[in-house]
This record gives C-alpha cells, sequence and structure tokens, in this order.
C-alpha cells in the first residue's frame, strides 16, 4: 500500500494511524488519538487528495454524524470520495460520542437517542456525563487544533446530518470565526423542541433551561445573527423523521429569517432519511464548503 | 416513502419486497424469493433508474460479490447508484452462497474461503455441497429467469469482484448467450491455481479434476476461445492477494491471448483489494457494460 502521508505527521504526533486506503486519487486514513476533553482513545477518519498528502494545503470540512453512528458510516455510505479527490478536499468525519466508557452507556436499543452515538456535540453539565461528555470542546477546540496541527488544510468547514446536522449548525454559529461554511443534510433544527434531543438535553443538562437554549440551533441562529454568506440544507420530503416532529424543520426556516442568514432549503422528492439520501446530494454539500472556502 | 415499482411486480410474483430508498434518479431495492436451485430463501438488491420503474426496458449488469460478502457489501459501498441514475442501467447484487443450513456452514474465520459466503458460482458434485450449492443454476437460470420476467431488462452484462470475478469471467464464457458483456475487479482468474480455489474446489468437487477444469475461468476462456467484442479487468497493483498468488491475473492474460479475446486489463498504482479501489475503477465497468448493451 502506498502511504505517502504517515512518515510526515509531526515528530511528536499524538495520533496513531490505524489504516490507509488509496481510494481515487487521495486516500482514506483512520486515526486513533487520546482526547483530553473526553479522557478517552477517539477515532475519526480522514479523505486526504494528492495536493494534502504532497504536504499542499487543501479546504477541509468536518462531517459530524447522526445517532448510532460512528466515523465508519459516512466513510462507507456517503461517496464522498470522489468529489473530495477532484476538487482537493480534505473530509474529516469524528466519532458521534466517546466510547467505551460503561459509567455512561446506557444507550440500547429503545434508549439509542441518549448516551454512546448521541452526544449532541455539546458540553455536559450533569454527572455522570459532564465528565467524558464534552464533545464541543473536543470538536471546536481539541480535534479542531489537531487537524491543524498535523494535515495541509487552509481552513475548515462543517456539516451533519440528523443529530450531526443539528451539531454543524450550533458550532458553526456559535464559533463562527473557526468555521467558512456550514451545511446540514436531514438536520433536527431544534433539538430542545424535539423528543430525542429533549431526552439527551434532560440528561446532559438537568433542568438548566438556559444551557437547553444555548444549545439548540435554531435558537442559537436568531441570538446570533448572519454569519454566513449562505447556508446550505437538504431534507427528504419523505423522510419519516421529518413528519413526525423530531426534526422541525420549520423552525430552522424561521430562525434563519430573523437572523437575516440567508438559506438554501430543499426539500427532495420521495427521499428518507438514510445514507440512500444522503450519497444523493452531498456532492452538492461539499462544492458547497468548497466555494465558500475560494471566497474565504 | 415513493416506491414507484412494488405494485407493478408480475400479478404472481415469487419476490418479496424487503425495502425500498430512494436514490438519486431512481429507488434501490432488496428482494427475497424462494430458490428452487438452492433450495433455501435467497436475498439480491437491485438499483432501478427513474426509466425501468416507469416500465420502460434498461441494460442490466449482474454483480457477483467476493468471499465473506452478501448483497449488503457492494449496495453500501461501491458506489455505483449514481452512475447508473445517469446511464439508466439496472445494477443486480445477489447474495455469494445459500444462507442458514447448518449442514454446511463450516466456514469460519479461518476458513472464511469455503462455505457460507464462498461458492465460487459452481454446481457443487459432493455432499454435502452438493445439495444446496447450486450457485451456478442459481445465477444463470434461476434468478436470470426471474429478473427478465419480473423487471424492464433489454440485456445483461456480468461483473464481479475476486472470488466474484471468477465468477463473473466462468459463467461469462460459459454462457456467452445468456450475457452481452463481462468485467472483473481483482479477480481470481485461475481458481484451480490459487490456494483459496483448491480449498472450496476440494470440497465442492472432491477429486473430479474435469470439474476443477470445467470450473476455471482461465481454462475456460481459453477452451471456448473468443466471445466478446473485448473484457474489461483492473487490478490493484498494491493487493496484497495479487502478490500472494490468490489472484493469478497473469493467467488471465494468457488464456486471453491464447483465446483471441481482447482484453484491457488495467494495473491501478497504489490501490490494493478493498471497497476503496472498487468505487475507484467501477464507475469506468458500469460504463463498460452500458456501451457493450448498446451495441447488442
Amino acid at each position: 500500500m502506498t502511504n505517502y502521508y504517515a512518515d510526515s505527521l509531526s515528530a511528536n504526533s499524538k495520533l496513531t494511524q490505524i489504516s490507509a486506503n488509496r481510494c481515487f486519487d487521495g486516500e482514506q486514513h483512520y486515526y486513533s488519538h487520546d482526547s483530553t476533553a473526553t479522557k478517552t482513545s477517539m477515532t475519526f477518519s480522514i479523505y486526504l487528495p494528492d495536493e494534502a498528502l504532497a504536504g499542499h494545503r487543501c479546504p477541509a470540512v468536518l462531517y459530524l454524524s447522526g445517532l448510532t453512528c460512528n466515523a465508519d458510516n459516512v466513510t462507507h455510505k456517503a461517496h464522498v470520495q470522489k468529489k473530495c479527490s477532484e476538487l482537493g478536499m480534505i473530509f474529516i468525519a469524528p466519532d458521534t460520542s466517546p466510547r467505551s466508557n460503561a459509567e455512561v452507556d446506557v444507550a440500547n436499543d429503545e434508549r439509542y437517542f441518549v448516551g454512546q452515538g448521541a452526544s449532541y456535540y455539546v458540553d455536559a453539565t450533569c454527572a455522570p456525563w459532564s465528565e467524558r461528555f464534552n464533545m464541543q470542546s473536543y470538536i471546536v477546540d481539541e480535534l479542531y487544533d489537531l487537524l491543524r496541527a498535523e494535515f495541509a488544510i487552509t481552513s475548515i468547514g462543517i456539516m451533519g446530518h440528523s443529530m450531526g446536522g443539528h451539531g454543524a449548525l450550533l458550532l458553526g454559529f456559535k464559533f463562527p470565526s473557526k468555521f467558512v461554511s456550514v451545511s446540514a443534510l436531514s438536520p433536527v433544527c431544534a433539538a430542545s423542541e424535539s423528543a430525542w434531543g429533549q431526552a439527551a438535553f434532560s440528561e446532559y443538562f438537568g433542568d438548566n433551561k438556559v444551557k437547553w437554549q444555548e444549545s439548540d440551533a435554531a435558537h442559537t441562529i436568531e441570538a446570533v445573527g448572519q454569519q454566513y454568506a449562505s447556508i446550505l440544507v437538504d431534507q427528504g420530503a419523505a423522510d419519516e423523521f421529518l413528519a413526525d416532529g423530531q426534526l422541525q424543520t420549520p423552525k430552522l426556516q424561521q430562525a434563519c429569517e430573523k437572523a437575516g442568514q440567508p438559506l438554501t432549503l430543499r426539500y427532495q422528492a420521495g427521499h428518507d432519511h438514510s445514507y440512500y439520501f444522503i450519497q444523493t446530494v452531498i456532492h452538492d454539500h461539499i462544492e458547497h464548503h468548497w466555494r465558500m472556502a475560494q471566497l474565504s
């Protein structure tokens, strides 16, 4: 296996390479590292086009996955590598929560929306979650700095699917100085008004309603106002979670209107919540982030 | 979920629909059916572009998967749907063997190359395999006829990966009247000269060396001579199974030379045996089958 990049990690790199596979004109890598924010080992995948492997700086986009996922789902099923290879774009998929912490492993088939695989990308304030469920700090500070230190990156955009779409909208508008672009696929738009989000926030924040508001994407957009030239959101029109109120898409539209934040919101006929939908529209999202990076 | 096609299965259809998901301008479907050839329930996936969903006949390609796979691997990881949607191509992925037959479930982590997930797409002649491991008859007769009866198909090509690449070359040249095109990704080219293939053929055919020869792809091509205007084979140059002799790629080249069968054989620098390689080249294969279908 040709592996251009492993040798060029920094001398005291905190990263351990798990795998490297040639894919189009680039390589799909996996890394693990010990995280300070989550006090455990974290894994992420990164697609590096040949330009980045050769040390030329490229724009990057962080993809936050949805409930129950880890880095594998989007890396295997979303079909991003071809477009990233063509554009010269770096694509990074972190995990959705800390893993292997028995004290917080309350997730199961019935409660897949709390705990492992369901961090909502916030810093929890209530025990037992507050010890390790600090995914906001992990993404926005620790992983962000690590990526900039270890890879040839010009700028970073943020996107996500479902719970990860909420994370991308939330973190993109809480930390606009860190990200050059925001987009979302089938996002939970207002976690504090979704049954999934309410279950999670009750665990992570208890009754602290200020925290609930500060961690709600639509509320945050309305509170901080316009931050990006435009944001792109795709939503399957036949998505069962749109129908049952988990996603609250109109709340995003209202928040953007009040904030003066230009929003391209596309309802795609016949499409559901699955990776079959994601692969259908994600190339447009990668191009959106690539264009925004050129303007930044 | 919009599901155009389920209602238009034939009145006495033998198919049971498992799922339907919108994907690009078409739908990804899964079906199961009771098989006469394998005396058990079989599952396959089929991508149907909108033209086919509307009843207009389209060219189709059968994809035979490699060792340990089922219909999911290629359906989730090979990224064929976009290209098939663009061209108006039907893509069908059968399983790699019968399942759930305790008497033949000898496969395990050490012997993943025999039994479930490892049929080699032959009709076994030795017990206990001969009862249900009749995957040649399943693919070439039963599934073939079922697909033509139930879906809007003009012609069928055949392709595959690894063990499934062997199956595509073998069945394509044994039954050239059934298929309009052949291609393979990282194929086992001569199963009777590969340690994997020898282990499987010993189980399925015992000492019957005539059966070994008749079931070897390179031998079959040499025996039957040119059948197609050209065949396309892609091989990762950094594939560990090429290096260790499982694939026997030069044997395919020699057989095609002797047979006068035009062969486009491409060694792709840096690429391994994984689905990261498959996704890199499979669009070219779909285009190959589409072009051959136009000429047929």
